[in-house]
């Protein structure tokens, strides 16, 4: 395989859109790019920050390809220069991101990336390919784990979209709550808990028969004694043979609650909930008390939620392709827009106004009383909100869509956390590297601060998400120009 | 970043299942796996074959990684000597594919490995990780581009799950009927047809007005005059200022219908039936004829076919996550399943009996006649049916559950195609490399061969897709064994 050079796996305009800047000598102009989302997958009202390690690994990676690869979607004499510049092109701007852990709200900057026009520009796509990707994963990983204070293991690397969707979705499921991943290479890169259990075809080697099936647990123990055990029942009949044999496979081999390293069973099929309660029974009475039942089967957090609510007696859940594709949502809508150029707020607009984005380059300040998240505010970055929060003054947070819902914190009642912190100045990583387990405790903690009501699978209550006056006047300033313009440029033609 | 290595991009428990089955003496008894799929996505009924050449390199991989790299996934002394055998292990034995570009149904293998049982049990989770990604992707490219006549183009790096998914996705949309894609490297690897157009960050660029649109137009024809000119006219408003820039554009820089490398706009929101035929009517009254104009912005199958169906004045669409995503049903349910091991068939029960998997080792032929895809049958390799098919010799199909439907073909009255090619032998690559053009145009060609009423993206008829009678019979003989024994050995306790 050939070595995947993400810094470039790009789409094609744009390197086309930078060779016009380039000819017009645009390639220094500072520009600000913001990388938010819209709405979160599957209504979940906000999203897991997952990927930035990725995504500032890729920026760094600018400027690695020679200039016979340019030459190759690029080609023809009068490029030439515009190659060389690629060539030798590396980022030396600015990033701010949101930390990995963090929980972010529909409209916030999630990346912030200021600097020279061609080089912001072309890292769009592999930027949103990695973030698109794992916050989907992340964002879905905790609903599933929301679903249920039962540990999810993480075992979707079979659905996943291709091997690198597979390593790294599984890394952003497991800062998203999973308790751990059954893919080697994230255990290995990211030091993720793995864990496995035994497939149907283990079972079936041993030929198609109940004895064959006795005779695969029983080998299995005996080649994996000192380590986890859990055996695989559902292959032929789950309640007439499988945990049968189960139960005599751990009896007969020195298998029982006084077994230190943990065992189990695991249910991959049928009714989960009538099913774990037989089996927890049969166990119970077999004296295998300590005998943990695990549950797979195209799990989702709404199967897990139903199943906790009928008290299934199952000890932790395995999911698949619900997390590793992020099933429901596959596609999370991350977008890169510029937002300032050459010190200008700038903007798209859109039919719906709603929906026209933030301009300026912007911080976000989440507001926080006795240990909770109160709201969460977007400023124009030294604006007079942001002087003020800095300063723990009274502040008044104005609803942008209804000016009658106002929010008030007196002066030193509360704190803040800036969201987005620098991670790379002038085009150098300043990122101190967190650990996985880091990350992952930081999402946890994140979690605790928000109000159960915001954490529900379905129909969440909004949290307040706010933009300061003065980005609300610089938004609306650009917009009624643009609409002024339109409206001189267009009305001689209607006359 | 680091050398992505998929032959290990893989569940742990492979290898730990591998552990009982080395320590047992198993690692050379002789297994046949088959990867297949139960039910197609979107209600497809088939799906397209992509991901052959990804998974043979795959296979091939297996070997490259030294001892500690096991080390630090199966620590322990114990496992000195299983370990040393993983390092040295390549894949020695024989693989049967159907090729890319094949149409497949349901329960027939697409992918058949015969070999000895730890080579070809640990290939499980890398093989259903590149076969369900982009098996995925090229049946939702064949469903979208099965919506319209007019030409189809890949745009959806930017969601794609990670820089794999991105790249191999692109080339799978490709072989399922895109006429390109936008991503750098799937042109650069695969050679397919690249194209791109601009961003709307193209646009503000140039300041947040009217003129900097038009100055954007015009700098962007000069700098790519003779290279196709897409202009995006939606930024601030398509019919009041975006196509009258365009237009305007157009025509001061010696853009007309004259110009040979094609021109167009692309319109990327609002209602795409309704701004198509107002901007169409514009550019005909500008003399513009042949401006093509383009459409994207959430496309899908259902709402190109919506658009065809109301004759907008489209003339190609480009689609992002729909296909990139196969957003509808991300996960493809490809899976790897033992079905015969030391030349005995086996299978995995399930409570429902048409679910159970077809053992032994299977060879599927396609019954043709007058270059039409009649019928598919699955045989035992050199049962009955399979002689007489090789013969041509007369044959009757049954249908698997319901034995009244009876299809007979006479001798000599059809031609045959057998589905699964050996591409790999003693595990040396066999494959005569085609390429992705001749991919594509074997889809195309097999597309050709099925009936109207079976191509519809909404209610598809069902193809006839059988067993044949020694296959049925291997089938019910284990299915009924396995009940017997499993009512003998349950019984005793129930009295």
């Amino acid at each position: 395989m050939d070595k995947l050079n993400i810094s470039y796996c790009s789409d094609k305009y744009q390197y086309t859109m930078g060779k016009t800047f380039y000819d017009l000598g645009l390639q220094k102009k500072i520009a600000v790019f913001n990388m938010f989302y819209r709405s979160a997958p599957d209504k979940n009202n906000w999203a897991v920050v997952s990927g930035i390690r990725e995504a500032l690994e890729m920026i760094s990676g600018l400027g690695s390809e020679d200039i016979s690869f340019f030459e190759r979607f690029i080609p023809g004499d009068e490029n030439h220069e515009y190659r060389e510049y690629l060539a030798n092109m590396r980022f030396t701007g600015n990033v701010y991101c949101m930390q990995e852990g963090e929980i972010a709200f529909p409209g916030q900057p999630v990346i912030i990336v200021e600097g020279p026009l061609i080089e912001a520009q072309v890292i769009e796509t592999p930027l949103l390919c990695i973030m698109n990707h794992q916050m989907a994963i992340a964002t879905k990983a905790s609903r599933v784990t929301r679903a249920t204070t039962k540990p999810i293991s993480e075992f979707g690397s079979r659905r996943a979209h291709g091997p690198w969707a597979a390593i790294y979705g599984a890394k952003a499921a497991y800062i998203g709550g999973c308790m751990s991943s059954s893919n080697i290479f994230t255990s290995e890169i990211f030091g993720v808990p793995s864990t496995g259990t035994m497939a149907h075809s283990f079972i079936t080697a041993f030929g198609c028969s109940i004895a064959g099936e006795l005779h695969a647990f029983e080998t299995y123990i005996k080649s994996h004694y000192g380590e986890p055990l859990i055996l695989l029942v559902d292959t032929y009949d789950t309640l007439r043979c499988g945990l049968k044999n189960a139960i005599k496979a751990f009896l007969n081999n020195g298998v029982d609650d006084n077994y230190e390293k943990g065992f189990g069973i695991r249910l991959d099929s049928g009714d989960l909930a009538y099913l774990s309660a037989r089996c927890r029974e049969e166990l119970d009475n077999a004296g295998l008390k300590k005998c943990k039942i695990f549950a797979t089967n195209s799990l989702d957090e709404y199967i897990i939620s139903d199943l906790e609510h009928q008290n299934a007696r199952i000890d932790a859940y395995g999911v698949g392709d619900a997390i590793a594709t992020s099933k429901h949502n596959p596609c999370f809508g991350n977008v890169y827009k510029l937002v300032q150029i050459g010190g200008q707020g700038v903007l798209k607009r859109s039919e719906d106004k709603s929906k026209a984005i933030n301009p300026g380059f912007q911080i976000t300040y989440r507001i926080i009383q006795n240990g909770s998240f109160k709201a969460d505010v977007t400023c124009l970055r030294g604006d007079v909100l942001s002087r003020k929060i800095e300063q723990r003054e009274a502040i008044t947070l104005r609803d942008e869509r209804d000016d009658t819902k106002v929010t008030t914190f007196k002066e030193q009642s509360y704190d803040f956390k800036p969201l987005q912190i620098q991670m790379m100045k002038d085009g150098v990583m300043m990122l101190k590297e967190k650990t996985i387990q880091e990350k992952r405790n930081y999402y946890l903690s994140n979690l605790q601060c928000l109000n159960e009501t915001e954490k529900r699978i379905i129909n969440p209550h909004f949290y307040k998400v706010d933009i300061s006056d003065d980005l609300y006047d610089l938004k609306e300033h650009l917009i009624d120009s643009l609409v002024k313009e339109i409206r001189d440029f267009d009305e001689p033609e209607l006359k």
